[in-house]
C-alpha cells in the first residue's frame, strides 16, 4: 500500500487536498510577520486575544478560545454541557470522531456516558434525536466526515435545534468542515452557528493550517473551557505557531469554499460515469467526498499505481477495503485548481480504460 | 505593576532570561530547514521519531515522548503508574505544578489521590518519604523550582531512588529543568535520569524554545504514554513548529549550563552583598534564584521601575508579596552574558544607593 501512496506524493498533481504538508506551509504564513512580534503568553497577548475574538464574531458567538485541537476543544465541550445540565449522558452519531478516534478519551478522562444515535451510514433523524432518553447534550457533525461529507437539509437543522432548545437539551455543533459547508446551505457561519450553543472549527482540513482549533459559545462556557484546556496541558505558553498560520490560510481560503464545492460536485459526476466506480454521496453537498471501486485494495492498488506514474496524476494515497469495494476520501482543495485540463481528462481517460 | 514590566523589557538588557520571546525565536530556529522538508504526522515521520529517540538516549531510557505540554506528559505518567501498580494515590511536594498551576487537571481527570510530602518551604526528605502510606509514584522535581531552584545532594537522590525500588514505587522525576542541574551535580543526564523510572524535561525553560516536553520511560511506559496523548487531544497532526525549536534550542544551549550556573551563582552573590536584598537559596545549585527585596511590592516597585529606567539595566519584571517581602524569579540565560560590565556594575551600584 505505500507504493500507492508514493505514487500519489510523487505525481505532478493531485485532485485532493491544498498541496504537500511541508514546512514551507509555516514558512509562508510567517513570512509577512516581523521578528520583534511578541508571543502569546498562557491564553493572553496579542496574538491571541484579538483572534479568538475574530472568531468569535465570525461564529455570532460571546466568546471564542484557541485550543491545539479539536479532540481537546471537544471533550471539553461536552463535560462542561454535563456539568451545566447535571446529566452525565451524550449524543452522537456512530461514527463521532470522539467515539472513533480518540482512544476513548471522553469516556476514560470524564464521567461522561455516550448514546449512538441513528445508523453509521446515514445521518441522523430528527425522529431518532426524539426517541433518545434524557441527555445533556447532543454532538452534531456538519458534514459526517465519515460516510463522505453528508449533511441534513437546512430545515432539518432547524427543527433539531427547536427540539433540543424545547427541552433544554444543548446542541453541539462538530463543524470540522463547517466553512466547506457553506457553499450548499448558501448559509453564513453565524447562521448555521445560530442554530448551536457551542461550535468547534478545524484550521487544518479545507483551510489547510497546520493544526489548531476554536471552541465559540457563551462567554461563561468559553470561562470554563479556558479552565479546562489548562487542565488538559493545552494552555501553552506560545501557541503563536498555530494561531497565526490558522489566520493567514483562513483569510486565503475562506472566500475558496465555493470553488472547492464546485470543483467536488464536477470531479464526483466525472467518477460516478465510470463503470466500476463510485462516490458517496453521489452529489456532495461539500468540498469532500467518498470514491469507491470495485474490488479490493490488494487488486485495486496496483492498477492506480500505475495510473498515478502514468499520468502524474494523483487520485487516491490509500485505500480502505470495503465489502466488496475499496474506498478513499477526496477533499478539494487548491491542488485540484492548480491541474491543467488535459491532464485531468487524461486521467479520467485511464481510468476508464483500466476499470472498465 | 505593568510599569515594572515594561521597564524590564524595554531595558536595553536583562539579567534573567534568554532575551525577548517573539516570533524571530521560532523564525531562527527554522532558517536553516527546507521548505520541502515534510511535516510530522500524527506522531510519526522523520521530524518526530528521530527526535524522540535522541533524547531517550539523552536520558538513557528506552524510549520517549514528545508532548505539547509538561502539564500533559505529567498527568499522564503518574496515570500509567497508578494503573500499573493498582494504586490511587500519588505523592509530590506541596508546591508541584500539579499542585498549583494546573487547576486540578490531574484530579479532574483521572481517579487520582495525591499526598503532599514534607513541608512547602523546603525540599523533602528520605524519612518524609518513608513516612508514607502505600503509594503507586513519587513525583521529584530538580530543581523545585517554587522555592528558588532547591535542590538535594546526589547521594540523597540515590538513596530516595532505592528505597523507592525496594518498595516498588514508581519515582518520577520533573525535570523541567534538567540540563539546568548538570553542572551542579556533575553528572551527565543520563546518570540523575537512571535514578527514576520516568522522566519529563521542558524545552522552554533553561533551553529558551518555544514550548514542549519529553516524556521518557521504558517501552511499554511509552507506548501507553502515545495513546492516552491521543485521548489528551495532544497527538496533533503537526508538531514540528515545537520540534524543530526544541531541536535547535537544545543543541545550542546545552553545553551553556555551565556558564548559567556560574553567572548565577556570581549574581546571587552580588544581590546577597547588598543591604535589603537576599537571595534563596543564597547559593544557586542550577541556572536559577528566588530575589527578595525587604518591604512590600507597592514601595519596591516604584524604586525598580527607576533603577530599570535610568540605567537600562533590567532587574525583575514583577514582585509577588511575601511575609515582610516580595520576591522575583531570576533564571539566568543568554541574555546576561550579553550585558557588559559597566551597566551590570552600575546597576548594582544603584540598587545599593536605593535599598540602603
Amino acid at each position: 500500500m505505500n507504493r500507492l501512496r508514493t505514487t500519489f506524493q510523487q505525481a505532478t498533481g493531485q485532485i485532493s487536498g491544498h498541496g504537500k504538508r511541508n514546512i514551507g506551509v509555516l514558512k509562508t504564513a510567517l513570512e509577512d510577520v516581523t521578528d520583534e512580534t511578541a508571543s502569546d503568553q498562557y491564553g493572553t497577548g496579542s496574538i491571541i486575544q484579538p483572534f479568538e475574538q475574530k472568531f468569535a464574531d465570525v461564529l455570532g458567538m460571546e466568546d471564542a478560545v484557541f485550543f491545539p485541537s479539536g479532540t481537546m476543544a471537544q471533550q471539553i465541550a461536552l463535560r462542561i454541557w454535563s456539568d451545566e445540565t447535571d446529566n452525565r449522558t451524550v449524543a452522537y452519531h456512530p461514527l463521532c470522531h470522539l467515539e472513533i478516534h480518540e482512544q476513548d478519551g471522553l469516556k476514560e478522562l470524564h464521567p461522561i456516558k455516550t448514546i449512538l444515535v441513528g445508523e453509521a451510514d446515514r445521518v441522523m433523524t430528527l425522529d431518532e434525536i426524539k426517541a433518545l432518553p434524557d441527555i445533556a447534550c447532543l454532538l452534531l457533525e456538519l458534514p459526517q466526515r465519515e460516510i463522505g461529507g453528508v449533511a441534513p437539509a437546512f430545515s432539518e437543522l432547524e427543527a433539531i435545534s427547536r427540539y433540543c432548545r424545547e427541552r433544554d437539551i444543548r446542541l453541539h455543533l462538530d463543524g470540522a468542515r463547517l466553512f466547506e459547508m457553506l457553499p450548499y446551505y448558501e448559509k453564513t457561519a453565524v447562521e448555521i452557528a445560530g442554530l448551536f450553543d457551542s461550535v468547534y472549527i478545524s484550521f487544518y482540513k479545507g483551510l489547510g493550517g497546520i493544526a489548531g482549533a476554536i471552541l465559540a459559545g457563551p462567554a461563561t462556557f468559553c470561562q470554563t473551557a479556558r479552565i479546562w484546556k489548562r487542565r488538559y496541558g493545552g494552555d501553552l505558553i506560545s501557541l503563536y505557531p498555530y494561531i497565526l498560520s490558522a489566520d493567514y490560510y483562513y483569510e486565503l481560503r475562506k472566500d475558496r469554499m465555493g470553488q472547492y464545492y464546485e470543483d467536488a460536485k464536477q470531479l464526483a459526476e466525472r467518477f460516478n460515469a465510470l463503470p466500476g466506480i463510485h462516490t458517496t454521496p453521489k452529489v456532495p453537498v461539500s468540498n469532500m467526498f467518498h470514491l469507491h471501486f470495485s474490488g479490493q485494495a490488494a487488486d485495486v492498488s496496483p492498477k492506480l499505481e500505475k495510473i498515478q506514474e502514468e499520468t502524474g496524476l494523483g487520485f487516491a494515497g490509500y485505500l480502505v477495503d470495503k465489502d466488496g469495494y475499496c474506498s478513499t476520501e477526496i477533499s478539494v482543495g487548491d491542488a485540484y485548481a492548480q491541474l491543467d485540463a488535459q491532464t485531468v481528462d487524461a486521467g479520467f481517460e485511464r481510468l476508464r480504460q483500466v476499470f472498465s
